[in-house]
């Protein structure tokens, strides 16, 4: 079986093994001693030297940490958003009571940072910018070093989904000064879903003093306050603890550089696939197209669920459709985490014995 | 290794087994049939056919989803504890904005129902009802029927806490006219962390419908969209249900009245034991002595963290100290999910060794 979708993606044998460890004392030593291996490792992923809390929820539970930890009713932000997941962070800060002044850009364009600048400059209210790294809806990565240096210029804060680009592509949280940064355990780290990730900067510490949007269970302060006893507040998804902390190891002995280049041809191999084909990449500029997931437009005369379809049946190979309004114009390869060059041939040699079967009846 | 606290529990093998097995598509059909298989399942050990919302997070996560559901801010409650649990229903109910008038007791206390009976005649305009089944703190179980009785009379709704109780002790949802009842993955149902369970009564939804506190992750209106689809709206902490699976088919199997009838024996021999060894349950009536976790009052010349470590170091016995300002007070066997009387023999047989070890200094 091939699992190619955006996540959850596959977990190598060493992984899975681990994650069916018996259960211990989330209290006890040897659980402090996990998260505390556990947690300097995610740290060097994130490229940070920031607090990195891991939440046990999905990705979004992971961004509406973010949303209500940083803001209070009413505050305004700039909400930028490049398809569904940005759609998503925006819509949880709104439910909150933000003021959301959008900047919305069609599917498979990438952000420009002269238009963040420009609204930066409009709004001199805005308190904070939300934006998508990497966009899974749309297989479009966003040029966030460069959005970044305008939001910090501009004294904002920035809170970044980069569920489906850390440890898959460069994302340097200190660096580029990132403020609070999520990534979810079912995407590029080789684990399955439950746990999510959150780096929160001193500024971002600051913010939160003061934000007053509620919060319990998502609540940063309580979070912070078990770090010292390698605890968190409520009882983790100690399986996927686990798994995390081989799949780690996995990672940090391949080596970021490494990881990213690996990504990085992987996914090259499915865009020269998709050009080859006469088929047609949603990112608009393939400069943008994204390392972890690619999206392709379908051609006119294609029927996707008969595609991903055929592909599952026949070939065990698992590609996802388009979301949202993109349901049935997109299909998605998910190439993140667990992945070599080789899988990737295996399955675009399966799509290219399906494609002549998913014609529209 | 005998893990004696009142969660995470120990995981059948089987359960391990299936936990470890490779990820699959949240959206494809092999998802969907699993949690349609799930569902049913857990509904019978509910004793429900309301609505069931499986959630990825923990216990405390099931909680604040009741209260966020089903509230609105300024809403006036009534919220009743026994202990660290119960305060931490009504802390969250505060955080989102809910009037509670708490009805609290001491440490080893049970409900009056009358006690309810007159707070709700003192204060008509209470909207709902927040009461911990089972208060894991103080192993104290409530008189849940009665209590319950007493609520609906009175036409309030009642929000339950059956993290450490459902699925081990008798619970019946439907017959006592439960509103909303929590439970979470690691305690009775013999898996790790990871998810809890909903049960949403026709009143709650209609309370939910007008319920205004901010909510996103945890939105009850989002999740129950998802249910004909056996799927969830965010993704699900997919190896769980994996576990959770396989555990309710061992559960179903050995049947209700027999898991209950086994927790009661287990439970009825670590008290004779506390008893016949000159120490107190925590509980003042025995009668409301918890089948899921026995708290024991630690004597006066105990140091509880060298009866636990002793136990833990040298007998491979994981039991719980006190929590908050009962650490050092007491000690708390957990004895749920996978556990038989023999288990409880060897722990008790452990126990004898390490108690004259535990002297203070």
């Amino acid at each position: 079986m091939q699992l190619r979708i955006p996540g959850p993606t596959p977990c190598p044998d060493e992984v899975l093994k681990a994650i069916g460890r018996q259960m211990i004392n989330h209290r006890g030593k040897e659980f402090g001693a996990l998260q505390n291996r556990i947690t300097p490792k995610l740290q060097q992923c994130f490229q940070t030297r920031n607090d990195l809390l891991i939440l046990t929820t999905s990705g979004t539970g992971g961004l509406e940490s973010a949303v209500v930890n940083m803001l209070s009713p009413g505050d305004k932000i700039l909400g930028v958003s490049i398809g569904i997941f940005g759609d998503r962070f925006i819509e949880c800060a709104k439910v909150y009571g933000a003021e959301v002044i959008p900047l919305k850009y069609e599917w498979g364009q990438a952000v420009n940072p002269d238009d963040v600048k420009k609204a930066l400059k409009d709004n001199p209210d805005v308190k904070a910018v939300l934006v998508t790294h990497n966009e899974t809806s749309t297989g479009t990565t966003n040029p966030l070093k460069e959005i970044a240096l305008v939001v910090k210029e501009a004294g904002k804060l920035i809170l970044v989904d980069a569920v489906s680009s850390m440890s898959s592509i460069d994302v340097q949280v200190d660096a580029w000064n990132l403020d609070v940064v999520i990534s979810g355990s079912q995407k590029g780290w080789m684990v399955p879903p439950g746990l999510a990730f959150a780096s929160v900067s001193a500024e971002a510490w600051k913010a939160h003093e003061k934000a007053k949007m509620p919060r319990f269970y998502f609540d940063y302060t309580r979070a912070k306050k078990f770090i010292p006893d390698g605890q968190t507040p409520w009882t983790p998804a100690v399986s996927v603890y686990f798994g995390l902390d081989v799949a780690l190891d996995m990672m940090l002995k391949e080596g970021l550089p490494a990881i990213f280049d690996r990504h990085q041809k992987v996914a090259e191999k499915a865009r020269k696939w998709v050009k080859s084909r006469g088929l047609q990449l949603l990112a608009a500029d393939e400069k943008y197209a994204s390392n972890t997931v690619t999206a392709v437009k379908a051609p006119a005369d294609m029927e996707v669920s008969k595609f991903t379809g055929a592909l599952r049946d026949e070939y065990q190979v698992v590609i996802a459709g388009g979301q949202g309004g993109m349901k049935g114009k997109v299909f998605r390869i998910g190439h993140l985490g667990f992945v070599t060059e080789k899988d990737m041939d295996e399955v675009l040699a399966a799509m290219d014995k399906a494609l002549p079967r998913a014609k529209k009846e």
